[in-house]
């Protein structure tokens, strides 16, 4: 068995940035290469790339391929350029909060190098920072995801059934992933009798990619609807519910893909655990709680039409809320890189907050 | 306004069943044409006609075609290939019990012709009375629709907005429609501000038939997938959840299309009454309790094709239980044609039960 899954969602290229078409898989393998960051943004907001940590590390290299756009005569031609283009990723997806903490991580570069510990930079200086900093933000998730698998493992018991939502691994990523890396490393240690994936409509990230990983891990798996899950906790034993994260809110609160709310209310009703794995970045101290996380809407047309097939008769109105909030009170635990936070979250999350991160 | 919906499932015509293909609606209208018994049994099977009220109609017509199958020499003959087309009927869908019922009806009139009013017959006579006998089934199933859709409607708020499962209307049945009757006579009354039509994963019937028939009737809908119902009940007014059944226990557990049940949970946590609506011949007094009804498992090929997209790797094993069961404490009432049955429903269906059912 390998260390690391063998599937990565993108590879950083010094000059572009490839991204695997996450929207055509598993039926293809198809790489898109991004050149400029509105190639990163367009990437993000059309879902070849996806999963919030992912999103945080690719943004990071969007404003890389910014900062060496052109070359730029002056610091401020560059600063006004890069300036623009964090406005442009930020707004590519506007419920993850990686998104904006690794911009913001990498905006401190050219807004106040001297906290880099930098005091004179040309902008070929401030390109080169940015990359390094790109780059550990991408190494850091992958020892954040190591960490959060070893600690979420820890918590399920042997012999474990444990239904996920949408895709949380590689993909989702910069290494084993969240929710994922947690089924890894059970799997690893023999705890895991069988996954059940849930296929996550509309975009069916369960059934595409979670699948698709699970296959290549080697890890037995079932499939099912997101219909089906009630179905299965009344009658199967399950015994944990883990899912990622996109925003974690002071509170707990947690925003999640579609779906999630709905599984962490039924979970609730069996008496079966429902666990949130991400990186502590996710964790944004500044929303207080759930209903200050916009939610984005995207177009109904993702919900009418399934790989290029339109499912409902023609001008159906649906509706498309991409993610949903669990409130904290049906959250047994948070699984992060600095450790796992338990209710109340409001004290739990500020005791991390306040933890020193362990940088590698 | 037409009193009457304008789609029919199937059309009797004397010497052969027509059957709407509802597998390819709503972009295609297809008839196809049953000339025996199994031709229905295997439009049963292959879901070109379902919905349980529908199924028992097409049942009943799929004996009259054994018994017109050919110029049987005796009345033992005709038995026979009576009894054959009654055992394969009757398997064709194991958790519907209106096909049950319909089939037992029907059964009467060659095994005890007397208590159907008759004491000699010929073969002929026997496929007469059979016809005339399939002909009510379908007649009394559309106009219990309409006291279904009567007693259904006064339960609802004004300006309601009612969430549903599934396709319980004109094409899951002879008439209106069960909780689509419910829909149809309350939008009539004006009392409906809009349904919410669940997808219904992996067949899609709320995406395909119900958002049809709710266009065709022009009463305002969206569509959302079946993992986005727990986040509207929590952040929109959702004043019902109604849905059809498949079979209903003599307890009042309630046997519908998979779904069902985490609708149940869902609408119970957000204190939404959750109304089953259903012709009386879905209550199985000899089944005590949900446990007791078989759950139809059908092909994991369901779940992972989408209208002939592959949606998941090769060789991935899904789960496709056709059917759920909720439990009776879920449920605020059971809408029946005989009058609405409230908790406790070992009672109160047992009460129906006895009420003399009023013919047409």
């Amino acid at each position: 068995m390998n260390a690391f899954p063998k599937t990565r969602a993108f590879v950083w290229k010094k000059d572009r940035l490839l991204l695997l078409d996450q929207r055509v898989l598993p039926h293809r393998l198809v790489w898109k290469t991004c050149r400029t960051w509105s190639d990163v943004a367009r990437g993000i907001k059309e879902m070849v790339v996806r999963g919030a940590p992912a999103i945080g590390c690719v943004a990071a290299y969007g404003v890389v391929l910014a900062a060496k756009a052109k070359a730029f005569r002056t610091r401020e031609d560059q600063m006004r350029a890069l300036e623009h283009a964090f406005d442009g990723l930020l707004q590519s997806r506007p419920t993850a909060v990686n998104l904006r903490w690794a911009l913001e991580r990498l905006r401190l570069i050219w807004q106040e190098p001297e906290t880099y510990g930098v005091h004179v930079l040309t902008p070929q200086g401030v390109a080169k920072c940015l990359e390094q900093e790109a780059i550990k933000v991408e190494e850091e998730d992958r020892e954040f995801n190591s960490r959060i698998g070893r600690l979420g493992a820890a918590l399920l018991p042997l012999d474990a059934v444990v239904l996920t939502h949408c895709n949380t691994g590689s993909l989702a990523t910069a290494g084993l992933g969240t929710a994922f890396g947690v089924l890894w490393t059970a799997h690893r240690g023999n705890k895991i009798r069988k996954v059940i994936a849930s296929e996550t409509r509309p975009y069916l990230q369960g059934a595409r990619l979670t699948a698709w990983e699970l296959q290549q891990e080697k890890i037995p798996f079932e499939l099912i609807t997101d219909s089906m899950a009630a179905h299965f906790m009344k009658t199967e034993k399950i015994d944990a519910v883990i899912v990622g994260a996109d925003r974690i809110a002071a509170n707990g609160d947690t925003a999640n893909k579609i779906g999630t709310y709905s599984l962490a209310v039924l979970a609730s009703h069996h008496d079966i655990p429902f666990y949130v794995a991400a990186p502590f970045s996710t964790v944004d101290l500044t929303t207080a709680t759930g209903r200050d996380i916009p939610i984005e809407e995207r177009s109904a047309k993702e919900v009418t039409w399934v790989r290029g097939q339109s499912i409902a008769p023609k001008n159906t109105l649906a509706r498309h809320p991409a993610f949903d909030v669990t409130p904290s009170d049906l959250i047994h635990a948070i699984i992060t890189d600095r450790g796992v936070a338990k209710p109340p979250y409001t004290e739990s999350l500020k005791d991390l907050f306040e933890r020193q991160p362990v940088l590698i």
